[in-house]
C-alpha cells in the first residue's frame, strides 16, 4: 500500500455549500431575456399510427411563440449506440407512429408554462390503434405486433457470450439446478427532474444546458438529429440532482429546446413534472432469467447456463449494454469453468427501459447470487463457504472478455461473516428472523467503443499558476456523486496542493477539453483521475526541470510535490514553493503559462471494464409472521474499491446503494394497466425514505488496482446489487419462502406461508 | 497589397442578431437563486475626513443581509499602474478620508434594489468636512489641501519627454508662437451603465460577471484588494453596451459585489444609474496645454515646447498613461526636430478622470491642430500644405520612443484635400460659412508594461475539429466594438474557413487563454489579431504534415488553406477537407484533439505603440451669426488604419468617433458647482443625437503595417480626435472666432462677435 496525504481522507464535497444554501443553479434556475418555456404533447396510446395532427389552435393561443411536431423535424434517428447505426430507433418527436404511452408527438414553446400547457390542450391528433404487446412473452410470440418495421422479431439485440463447454461441464456435475427469476422495472427518481435551456449563441450556434450524465453524447447526438456539426452545439451541464443512468441520453424535450430556440430565436426551457418522469421516464430492465448451474457434491462450480430475455420497452436506449453487461455479470464473482449466455432485448409497448444504476447487474446478481444461495441450501453447505469456494481471485480471467486485475473478494466474504456473526447467526435464529448473503462485483467503466468516440476516453487539462493555485478543467461530470471531488483530490495529491488550491471546471463541451463519454458505468473515478493524474505528471516534468536548473542540482535527484512545494526527495532545504516553480516555467516560455493535458483511453483490457470492484454484504432481516411485513435490522457490508479516494463518499455511495437495494427488494415497483403507468407520483411510487434505512456496519477491503489513479476503483454502483439477494436470502432464512420474482411483497410471503 | 478572401470584406457582427432581438445577457440580466441587490452610500461632500459610520439601522432594516464600510475591508489599495505601487491610491470604500462628492463610503445587499436603496438613507456618517481644490490651480497654489498625504503637491505623475535642443530649435525659427488651450472633461456616455454580478462559485472562489474592458485586470486587483490570490477570482464579461475607456478599472461596486458574496454565501447584483454614472463615474482629462512652435519662414517645423496640466480628480485612475500619452501625441504628426514635454497630473477634489477613447490624443491635439491652424493663417500658408510639408512619414523616428513603421498621412492628407474641394472651399466661402482641417495620429496598443503582467500581453487558443469547425478561445474583450467579429474574421482568413466554421469564446479569465490586457489604446485588432495568427500557423503546420503523409507528396510543396480545404498551393486535387486534415491529426495522436496557442508581445517597438495610425479630416460649418449656432454640414476624413479588417466595422468606428468629436467640439460638458456635478441626465447632459450627425464621405488609406495581422493596425479611436480641432478651424474660418477653450458654444462666438 502507499502512502497517502490526502487520499482516503474525509473530504467534504466541493459543491455541498453551494447546495447546502441553495445558491446552487440547477438548468431550472436558469433565467434568460425572452425565454420561452416548453411542453410536450404525449401520445395517450401505446401504439398507434398518426394519421394527422393539426396544431392551428394551439399555435394561435396568444402566447404561444412555436409548435412543432415530427414533420418539422429533419426526421433523423439517433441511439447511443453510435457504433452500430441499425441500433438507432428513435426521433425526437415521433414520425408516422407512437410506440407507448407517452411517447412524445409535439412541442409547443410559449411565454409562460401556463399557456404553453393549455396549448397542449388544444392540439388535435387523430391516431389508428393498434394492438400492442406489453410483455416479453407477447412480443415475442406468433403474430405479435411489430413496434419497428425493421425489427419483425421485435427482438432488437441478441447477445452470447460462451467459453468452456457447458454440456460437458453439467455432465461432470453431481448437482444440477434450474431457475427462472423475475425482475421488475423500478424508477431512477432522481430528485431533480429533467430540465434544459437551449439559447442560440454569439455565433448562431445552440447552447444547450441541461441536466444530464453524457454531455458529449448530447452534443453529438442533438447536433446529428437536428442536422449540424457537432461543434454548431455547445453543451453545458450546471449542477445536477442524480442521474443513476436515467439522463444519459439524448432526450426529446433537449431536440425541442434546442429546435425551438433556433427556430424562434429566443432561449427556450424545459422542465418535465415529477408524473411525467414517473410515467414516461426510463427505468430499469425487466427481465425474466433462465438460470442453470451444475456443481461437484463437494460444491466446486462446474458450468452454468444463463437466459435473458430483457424487456426493453419500446426502444433500444442502453438496452444493448445492458444485454451485454448481463452476460458479462452472470460470468463474474465465482469461477465459471463452463459458461454460456444468451441476452435478448425484446421491444414492447411500455417507456423504454435502459441503464440504471448497476446496468444490468441487480438483476443478473438476484438470479445468480439467490441461485448460489439456494445452491448451498440444497447442498447443505454455507453459502459462504459455497462462495468462498468457487470466488474468483487476482489474475483470473474470463476468456477473451476481461481479466481481474485486483480481487479482495474473498476478503469482503470471510470480512461480511466476521462482521455479522454470519456462523452463529444462520444456524440460531428466532423463526421470523433471518439472515442472508448477498455478493457484487461491478466495472470501473467499459471499454467497448458503443458511442465511436474519435477521442480519448477521459481528458483533463490542469493549468498552473504563480500564484500556487491550479486550475482543473475536464468534461467528466458531477452529477452529485461527487466525482468533482473526487478528481480535485486526485490532483492535489498528485501535486502536493490543498484542495483550496484547485478550480475545477466540469463538464461545458466547448470549454473543456475534449472528450469524456459521461458519467456512467462508474467510470469518471477512474478513466477522468488516469487522465488527471496524466496532465499533472506532466505539469511536473516542467517545474521538477525549472527548479533543478534554477538550483543547479545533481542530474541523479528524484523531485517530490508535498505541502505547496517542489524539491528533491528528501531535501525540502533545496525546494521552493509550487508557485514559485511555475513561475520559472513560465519565464523560461517568456510568459506563456504552464498548462497540460492528460488522457486516458483504456486500452488492451478485454471487452469489458479496465477493473472489477467486489463485495458482500449480510442482511438481517425481521419478518412480521402475520403481516408478512419484511423489516431490514441491520446490513454489514465489505468491500474492495481497492484505494478509497473520498472516505466519506464512499461511505456515501454505500448508503444509497442499500437504500436503492431496499427499495428494488421491497417496496418500489411501476404499477401498469395495458402499458400505462398508475402510479406517478411519490405518494405512489414507494421509495424508502430516511426512517426505512436500516443501521449499517462497513468495511473496505482495499486492494491496489494497478490501472486504477493511486489504485482507485468502482465505488458507486456495485453496491447497489447485493442488498435484493441478501434480503431474499434472510427472508427465505426467517420463513422459508424464497422470492424468485421481485419485489418481496408481504403478499407474497403470506401466501407463501399458507401454502405451507 | 496581398489578396484576400474575407479581410476587408463588410462582415456583421457576431453579436449582432443577439442584440438586435433583445436575447443578448448583459451583467444586470443575469438572474441567480438567492441573488441580493448592492446600492452605495456616496460622499455628499468633495474632501472631508470620516469621524464615524453608525450603520445600525441600515443593517436593521428588514431584507438588508449585509452593510460594509471601509473599516470592514483589508484597507489594500489598488490602482492600475500595479508596475509603480506607489500610484496605486485607491481604497475600495473611503478610508478615513472621502475626496469627491460621490466617493464611495459603504455599502449595502438586500433582498431587492428599492431595500438596498433605502437602507442608503439610514446610515450615519459623521464628516469633518475639509477645504477642498475644484482646478488645477486651486490645487497647485501654496497652501493648498492636499488630497493625499503621501503628495503633499497634489502633482501625483510628473513626465518629461525630450529630443533635439528646444532653445536652438526657437532660436534658428523665424516664427515662434505660443498659445495656451484648455479642453473640458466629457462622459464617455456609454448606453449600459456598469453592472456586476459576484457569486462564490463551486470552490468558494468568486466569480464576477461585469461589464469591463480589462477582464484581467479586474480580477488581479480585485484579488489584491480582497486578499485573495489572482486565481480564486473569474471575471466574465457578458455582453458590454460600450465602454470608451470608462470600464477598464477595478471598481468599488466590483469590489463590493465580491467582499458581500462571499461574507454572504449569496449572490450579489450592483447596477449603477444614470445619475450614479454621471455624477461621479469617470470622465475625460480636462487639461491646460500651453504649446509653443516655431517654424523657418518657409513652414519648416523647428520646435515644439509642451507643457501640458491634467486634471486628474480625486485618484490617479489612468492619468499617469494619460499624462504620458499626450506628450508622445504631442510629438506626433509632424518632424519636430526638437522637442521637449513636460506634463503634470494634479489631483483636485472631482470625480476621477480616466482612459477615454483617444486617451489623451483629443486633448493634445485639439492644441496641436488648433495651434498648426493658427500658424498656417499667421505665415500665411494653406494649413494642408504646411501639414504635408512637416508630415511623417514611414521610417520616422522619435529619438528613444517610437519608429513609425507604416505611414499614409500625406496620403490621407492629399485625399481629403481632394475629397472636400478643399482650395475652392477655403477661399471662396460666404460669411458664416467655413472648412477646416485638423488631423491625427494614434497608437495600436501600448508596449509599456505599466500593469506588470507575466504573461503575453495577449493569447489565443485554436482547437480544431474534424467537423470542419473551429473553436477560438481568446481573453480579448468584445465590450461593442466588434472584436469578436474582427478576430474571427482574421482567423477565417488563416485557415480558408467561413464564420459561420468558428465559435468564439471571449473574456473569461478562468476559460480563455491567459492573459490579455484587455481593451484599450485600440490594441486589440493588432495584438490579439496576431495572436490568433501564432495560433493557427501552429494548426496549420500539424494539418499540413498530415496531408502530406497521407498523400505522400513531394517535401518540396507548399500548402494552402482555402474554402474549407487544405491541399498543395496550386494542387486543389491533391488536397482534402479541413476537417478530413483534422482528423488525420487526431488519428496519429491516438484520438488526442488538435490544439494550438498563441501568443503576441510587443518587444522592441519603443516605449509606446507597435503602430501608429493617421488620417486627416474636413469639416464644413455653417455658423448662425445671429445665434451662434453652429452647424456641421459635411465631414471628409481620409485615414489609414493598415489593411482594413471589416469594413462596416471601421465605417461604424469613424461615424461613432464623428459623432463624440461633435459632442466634445460643440456640446458635451459637465456643469460644476464646487464640486458636483449638476447635469446628471442625459436630459441636462447633451449628447448630439442621430439627427446631429451631418453627412460624411471618407477613404481609407490602406497600408501594410508589418507587425499587424495581416497589415492592420488601429481603426477605432484616433479618430476621435480631429473633429473638434477641424470644426474649429472651420469655424474660424467661418466666424474669424478662434476656440481655444473647448467646447465651442454659441456664447463664446457670439461674445468675439460682438467684440469685433
Amino acid at each position: 500500500m502507499k502512502s497517502f496525504t490526502i487520499i482516503g481522507e474525509n473530504v467534504p464535497r466541493t459543491d455541498g455549500e453551494a447546495k447546502a444554501t441553495g445558491t446552487a443553479v440547477y438548468a431550472d434556475d436558469i433565467k434568460l431575456p425572452r425565454m420561452l418555456h416548453g411542453a410536450l404533447l404525449r401520445s395517450p396510446l401505446p401504439h398507434a399510427r398518426i394519421k394527422r395532427i393539426n396544431v392551428k389552435k394551439a399555435a394561435a393561443l396568444p402566447g404561444v411563440k412555436c409548435v412543432i411536431t415530427g414533420e418539422d423535424t429533419p426526421k433523423i434517428r439517433y441511439g447511443n449506440w453510435r457504433l452500430f447505426p441499425a441500433t438507432q430507433d428513435e426521433y425526437p418527436l415521433a414520425v408516422d407512429k407512437v410506440r407507448f404511452i407517452g411517447d412524445e408527438v409535439a412541442a409547443v414553446a410559449a411565454v409562460d408554462k401556463e399557456t404553453a400547457r393549455e396549448a397542449l390542450e388544444l392540439m388535435e391528433v387523430e391516431y389508428e390503434e393498434l394492438p400492442a404487446a406489453f410483455d416479453v412473452k407477447a412480443a415475442t410470440k406468433k403474430g405479435a405486433p411489430v413496434l419497428h418495421e425493421e425489427t419483425p422479431t421485435n427482438i432488437s439485440v441478441d447477445r452470447k457470450i460462451q467459453y468452456g463447454d457447458i454440456q460437458n461441464g453439467f455432465e461432470a456435475s453431481d448437482y444440477v439446478r434450474e431457475d427462472t427469476f423475475t425482475v421488475h422495472a423500478v424508477s431512477h427518481a432522481y430528485l431533480e427532474p429533467c430540465s434544459c435551456v437551449a439559447q442560440t449563441d454569439l455565433d448562431g450556434r445552440i447552447t444547450l444546458w441541461t441536466s444530464t450524465q453524457t454531455p458529449y453524447i448530447v452534443q453529438c447526438l442533438l447536433a446529428s438529429t437536428m442536422g449540424l456539426r457537432e461543434n454548431d452545439i455547445r453543451v453545458i451541464v450546471p449542477h445536477v440532482g442524480g442521474g443513476f443512468g436515467g439522463k444519459m441520453e439524448l432526450r426529446p424535450w433537449e431536440f425541442c429546446a434546442a429546435f425551438m430556440a433556433r427556430k424562434t430565436g429566443r432561449p427556450v426551457k424545459f422542465t418535465l413534472t415529477r408524473e411525467e418522469e414517473l410515467a414516461t421516464g426510463r427505468r430499469r430492465h425487466p427481465m425474466t432469467l433462465k438460470s442453470k448451474v451444475g456443481f461437484k457434491k463437494d460444491g466446486t462450480l462446474m458450468a452454468k447456463d444463463l437466459e435473458i430475455m430483457l424487456d426493453g420497452g419500446a426502444y433500444n436506449a442502453m438496452g444493448p449494454t445492458a444485454t451485454f453487461l448481463c452476460g458479462n455479470f452472470g460470468a463474474m464473482l465465482y469461477r465459471y469453468p463452463n459458461y454460456r449466455f444468451i441476452g435478448k432485448h425484446v421491444y414492447t409497448n411500455k417507456p423504454p427501459a435502459s441503464a440504471m444504476r448497476g446496468f444490468g447487474a441487480p438483476q443478473s446478481l438476484f438470479a445468480a447470487e439467490s441461485q448460489m444461495n439456494i445452491a448451498a441450501q440444497d447442498m447443505g453447505l454455507d453459502p459462504i463457504d459455497l462462495r468462498i469456494k468457487n470466488a474468483q481471485v487476482t489474475g483470473d480471467t474470463i476468456p477473451d472478455v476481461a481479466t481481474i486485475s485486483s480481487c479482495g473478494f474473498i476478503e469482503s466474504l470471510k470480512e461480511v461473516a466476521k462482521m455479522s456473526n454470519w456462523k452463529r447467526k444462520r444456524k440460531n435464529m428466532k423463526a421470523g428472523k433471518g439472515v442472508g448473503v448477498g455478493c457484487y462485483s461491478f466495472i470501473s467503466g467499459g471499454v467497448f467503443n458503443w458511442f465511436n468516440t474519435q477521442f480519448p476516453f477521459s481528458a483533463a487539462e490542469v493549468r498552473a499558476f504563480d500564484d500556487g493555485t491550479v486550475h482543473l478543467l475536464t468534461m467528466a461530470t458531477d452529477i452529485g456523486q461527487g466525482s468533482n471531488t473526487a478528481v480535485k483530490m486526485i490532483l492535489a495529491e498528485e501535486l502536493g496542493l490543498r484542495m483550496e488550491d484547485i478550480r475545477i471546471t466540469s463538464a461545458d463541451t466547448a470549454m473543456t477539453p475534449q472528450a469524456d463519454l459521461g458519467s456512467w458505468g462508474s467510470r469518471v473515478t477512474l478513466m477522468n483521475g488516469n487522465a488527471v493524474i496524466d496532465a499533472a505528471r506532466k505539469i511536473k516534468e516542467q517545474i521538477f526541470g525549472a527548479v533543478s536548473a534554477d538550483r543547479k542540482l545533481n542530474v541523479i535527484y528524484d523531485f517530490e510535490c508535498k505541502d505547496g512545494m517542489v524539491y528533491p526527495k528528501g531535501r525540502p532545504d533545496k525546494g521552493m514553493t509550487f508557485g514559485e516553480a511555475v513561475s520559472l516555467v513560465q519565464k523560461a516560455n517568456r510568459g506563456e503559462p504552464l498548462v497540460a493535458r492528460g488522457s486516458y483511453t483504456p486500452r488492451g483490457k478485454g471487452l469489458v471494464t479496465p477493473a472489477f470492484s467486489f463485495g458482500a454484504q449480510v442482511a438481517e432481516v425481521d419478518v412480521d409472521m402475520e403481516t408478512g411485513q419484511v423489516t431490514v435490522e441491520k446490513m454489514w457490508t465489505a468491500h474492495d474499491c481497492g484505494t478509497v479516494i473520498n472516505h466519506m463518499a464512499v461511505e456515501g455511495q454505500l448508503e444509497g446503494s442499500i437504500h436503492m437495494g431496499l427499495g428494488y427488494a421491497l417496496s418500489e415497483q411501476f404499477v401498469m394497466e395495458e402499458g400505462k403507468t398508475l402510479n406517478t407520483t411519490f405518494l405512489d411510487y414507494k421509495m424508502p425514505n430516511a426512517m426505512d434505512m436500516p443501521p449499517g456496519a462497513s468495511v473496505c477491503i482495499e486492494t491496489y488496482e494497478e490501472e486504477g489513479p493511486m489504485g482507485a476503483k468502482e465505488a458507486g454502483e456495485g453496491l447497489v446489487s447485493p442488498t435484493a439477494p441478501a434480503i431474499a436470502d434472510a427472508v427465505f432464512h426467517a420463513t422459508g419462502y424464497r422470492c424468485k420474482d421481485l419485489p418481496i411483497t408481504p403478499e407474497k410471503i403470506l401466501n407463501d406461508l399458507k401454502k405451507k
